[in-house]
């Protein structure tokens, strides 16, 4: 739940006055989302998400996510589009910290997706990598295998408080994908935290992909992976076949996987996997003092991670080679 | 910032199905609000309030909180009104929660309001109080002297380590407040929370009121009294006559005050400073385990009851005799 952030009446005056967009007329903090403190923002010109970026997105990259949502935007990727100041800059400053406003999207979140809706994700992924497939700018995935072992150091000492054990698992595992981490596999532009909080339904259809701030530079099909991993597991830790063979199904409609990327699949999900253990691993560790957001449970990734390390080929991960 | 429970895809979809509102656009958690859960919901037919009720707001009284609403929405006062059901019940039941649809008001509440907006907050609410003058239901107010006790009793363990000699300060106060409370003075339906964050103002126009889940019968001139140490304190702890004045002519403008009710507010302003006082005290020594609320700080109207000690008469109050 993240409103970080205080606005108050002078500053949020101030900061609507640089955009064309008329009076105000609501405003409101959004419960939804982790990193930075979001909220509804309604003028006489239509409905904005107004976005504070807090320390954990760096300042330095805003630019690369700003130009990205106006790329995927003009390439028919619904997604949140900066709206310019009069002085046609998309970032701005409030409360102290950099702010950008966006357009609205309607759609809703869903809780418990089925597998008609894993399809259309899987669709919706594939689209957005052909459509990055001529931005100019690149961005270092700093949460692919080359960033686990400083997210590791960063948590390997409480490890075993939150599970006996994990320590010496993760650091097994870490071993394990670096020695074996693909190489050379088509890649792009990827949204890397694909989950369902991050794309909107209207209707059962799906409308619209949000929060682009994991977005960088890696494999389609490590993507593809986070993607999977996000979805297709049931709420008692099962992994429901069905749903990942339509989200692969739906992926392979717009962009054909190569033999290569079906045969390293089983090694990135298992890193997707290892990706967010660590990250909720080194959240849960460091709940800062008056903390208003609940971290993530890191053992739920655990135990998707278990699941893939059993794997004995691609089919059982709902992949037809 | 109040999302306390989630709702899932199925509870939403068959809730919104009751209501002749369309089909689902948006939805999504609100941050404001401290007792119930809030949501943003749109459909095809506009934009609702979706509100569950936590058990902090008892069930049996949720009719009258919706009543009043509906009463007041006829009598001219903006504020939420409840849509009902196809089946015409207004409250119905979402995760387990009782639950109402309200009508969305458009407006901001004001992080810091000047001298102008205390003026219409003092003139709504007198408006508020003739309009719930022939509203048939009644409501006691738990959280006016004779419910002091009881809070007290919950918090007085813990007083101490809030600040030092913070019990027996309390304890006077009570006592004192017990022997002088004023009695007989024009009653009725009063909001008894008319803080900023309940008050909308569009273009620095007072727009509509929300949150009247601590509405009851109760004097006049207590909630006069409460929305005065809501509204008049500046940040830094001082007071602030010139919006004092305003917000009692604004008050007057529409309903006056009789010398009873000047003779008591000295008395009333000490009354309300202390129901804060001790409302947070119990929040702030009772956080739940794993809550996402911070409470407020129960000295900021420890502050408010010193100064309001101290006055000599009503002109220091801002009030004219």
């Amino acid at each position: 739940m993240a409103v970080y952030t205080e606005v108050n009446d002078e500053d949020l005056a101030n900061f609507t006055a640089l955009y064309d967009i008329g009076s105000l007329k609501s405003f409101k903090g959004i419960a939804e989302g982790v990193s930075n403190s979001n909220f509804l923002l309604e003028t006489e010109a239509g409905r904005y998400i107004l976005t504070l970026y807090e320390a954990r997105t760096e300042t330095a990259e805003l630019p690369f996510f700003i130009a990205l949502m106006e790329h995927l935007a003009k390439k028919g990727i619904n997604c949140p589009q900066p709206i310019v100041q009069r002085c046609g800059k998309a970032l701005g400053l409030l409360a102290g910290k950099p702010a950008a406003l966006l357009s609205y999207l309607d759609g809703i979140s869903l809780k418990k997706p089925q597998a008609a809706h894993c399809a259309e994700a899987g669709e919706a992924l594939a689209k957005l990598h052909l459509a990055g497939q001529d931005f100019a700018m690149q961005r270092q995935n700093d949460l692919s295998v080359k960033g686990w072992t400083q997210l590791f150091n960063n948590a390997e000492m409480g490890a075993d408080s939150v599970q006996e054990g994990l320590h010496d698992f993760i650091a097994a595992e870490l071993e394990y994908l670096q020695k074996n981490w693909p190489q050379g596999l088509p890649n792009g532009i990827v949204h890397a935290d694909l989950f369902p909080d991050n794309v909107f339904f209207l209707s059962d259809k799906l409308s619209g992909l949000i929060d682009f701030y994991f977005a960088s530079t890696d494999m389609f099909a490590y993507d593809l992976a986070i993607c999977l991993n996000a979805w297709v597991f049931e709420a008692d830790g099962s992994f429901n076949v069905t749903k990942a063979r339509s989200m692969f199904a739906g992926y392979q409609r717009i962009r054909s996987l190569s033999s290569d990327e079906h045969e390293a699949l089983p090694i990135l999900v298992r890193g997707a996997a290892l990706r967010f253990l660590l990250t909720r691993l080194v959240d849960w560790l460091n709940i800062p003092e008056g903390a208003l957001v609940r971290p993530h449970d890191p053992l739920v990734f655990y135990k998707r991670l278990r699941f893939h390390q059993k794997l004995k080929n691609v089919q059982e991960l709902g992949l037809v080679p």
